[in-house]
């Protein structure tokens, strides 16, 4: 197979990870005989450090133009602390998956058996586990329209859904669920706020499309509480933008390291793929950032194109890795291994 | 002292465990000399049923011309599922924290020695664990404007907040933690969010009045992982209503049960005390349900009003309960103790 692939480092450890993963990826293309033509472009803080935009034209047509879009990691602090900042690097993710009609996130959740006892739960309690959140990522209150006032003391974000956008990712989440152990969880806050009744609603109607999948309901409060004191009565979750954001972040604590967590974001004609870890400036060129999840999402784009055996062989390697112990220090604090080795083992692995 | 409190009972578990918090008033007034008189009145899917209004007129003259408010929990399924509900008891609670006033949730997470094992976390990651999470209450998208096309297909919620409605909870907030370990940690997600911008900088300005507190920033995201990956780098967590809503609710697996934590609901004139948990009409009138958490918050309204040395005894009393193992299921899956049982335990102690 022929790919052409957008490679998008972005900020903090995000070039270092993602060079791991094309590493995996130039591994796999050799022995699988697939061409993957990799072209790189700026986003974020580098990229309105070198052009003002954290989202430049030209990398936009390049994805727009791509098979996939492989994405490292966005954000600065000197950003975040500064409110009045005009540009910020999240805006350029944000218009990316905008523009790409990335309207489902898909974060699968399970431990590594060699890591349960890296998690902060209990073996009893993660052992088992297996999930997926499906986020929806183009609405909400990411999108919606924002206001400051003059005087820069009242400020304003709209939360907005139509029943489109709903219905378009609750039918892949029920098809997910078909797939898998025939659940589905709807997380929302409907006792509070419109657009969750309409969430509720519009969910409740695809649902009867879904016989076989078992439809449940959970406030957002309760769901945070449920992912830790019983991941496993979990299979697929569906929720809106900001709860996936929180949720996912909070489970990824069953498997010991954000680390570890790899995500697809899918439109109708575009995917991006993509670590659910930030970009970690504290850990920038130190050659300690775990590249698992970077190489992951790798494996998640090989299976978005159809190719199950290639990416299994990155999943077995990743779990050889862990197995022997070739890890970052996020899973073993003495660890001898940097983002480098643990790399060059997964790709050597291939 | 004399206190007139106003008691919502409201629905579910509500009425049986208020019932365990009147009781254990009434001992600290007979011993301690102090006349507390009761009002009861209706409020939630109780009050929708018999008056069709949520919050009726004579509940709310009720709850303003009080010493204090005694909440016991709401909601009910019937609504819940029924995106087209045009009354919901929710609103019940939420035009009562508005009316009153009540604009700082306060709500207390510490793990009790007894009971480290019950947590789904590992001992090592809770032992020690002692924060305070101020969540504002009467603003945000609880209470911007909602909307609903007539074709029910597009529906919003507007999240506002104003310079004013942050600088007060924040001061409350720094005062706080100038009295625990100096340390208060803003939650936001001021990468997106115009009103999470809005919060970093007024927090920070109000900051400077509190030099000897340490301010620290995170994002929704990273506090719902880091509270679990590590609950002791907390001392007072700052944060937005939902935020706070969703964030206290994860914390309380850190106690082990949600059953065990309670909160105070302060404004300019007015108080509330109620327990954090929800109705759980699957446990209505079973006998099961955990009281501790309605019971606590009756030695919240007794600090509140410089009672510290009854609120102390209270806290004993239920650190005995716990020791003793006179605790409900939710703590020891094959208890014999019900909600009344663990109620007369802590009155008969006090
Ligand atoms: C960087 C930030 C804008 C982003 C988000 O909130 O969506 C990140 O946290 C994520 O989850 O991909
Ligand atoms: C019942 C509900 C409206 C309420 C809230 O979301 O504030 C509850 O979850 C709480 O935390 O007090």
């Amino acid at each position: 197979m022929n790919l052409k692939i957008a490679v998008l480092p972005g900020d903090g450890i995000g070039p270092e990870v993602i060079l791991q993963a094309k590493k995996a990826l130039y591994a796999i293309g050799e022995v699988y005989n697939h061409e993957f033509v990799f072209e790189e472009a700026l986003m974020g803080a580098v990229a309105i450090d070198k052009t003002g935009n954290p989202l430049p034209e030209q990398t936009l047509n390049l994805c727009l133009n791509t098979d996939a879009v492989l994405f490292g990691a966005i954000g600065d602090p000197k950003y975040d602390n500064n409110p009045n900042a005009k540009v910020r690097p999240e805006q350029g993710l944000l218009k990316l998956r905008k523009e790409l009609g990335l309207f489902a996130n898909i974060r699968p959740i399970k431990p590594y058996k060699a890591l349960v006892e890296s998690s902060p739960l209990k073996r009893e309690i993660i052992e088992g586990a297996d999930f997926t959140i499906f986020r929806e990522l183009t609405g909400g209150a990411y999108f919606g329209a924002k206001t400051l006032n003059e005087e820069g003391t009242h400020a304003s974000d709209l939360c907005e859904y139509s029943e489109e956008e709903i219905t378009r990712i609750a039918h892949l989440a029920f098809k997910s669920a078909q797939n898998r152990r025939k659940k589905l969880t709807m997380v929302d806050k409907a006792n509070v706020l419109e657009t969750s009744r309409l969430w509720r609603k519009v969910v409740q109607k695809v649902g009867e499309s879904y016989p076989d999948v078992a439809l449940d309901f959970l406030f957002v409060d309760n769901a945070a509480m449920q992912i830790i004191l019983n991941p496993k009565q979990f299979d697929v979750i569906l929720t809106e933008n900001l709860f996936g954001d929180i949720l996912s972040d909070e489970a990824s604590v069953i498997t010991g390291s954000i680390g570890l967590l790899a995500s697809a974001s899918l439109g109708e004609k575009n995917a991006l793929f993509e670590p659910i870890h930030g970009s970690y400036p504290q850990a920038k060129g130190k050659n300690i950032a775990n590249p698992i999840a970077s190489i992951l999402s790798a494996a998640m784009l090989l299976e978005h194109f159809g190719l199950f055996k290639e990416a299994n062989v990155i999943y077995q390697a990743v779990e050889k890795a862990i197995e022997f112990k070739v890890v970052t220090v996020d899973l073993k604090p003495d660890s001898k291994f940097g983002t480098n080795e643990v790399g060059e083992f997964v790709s050597n692995f291939i």
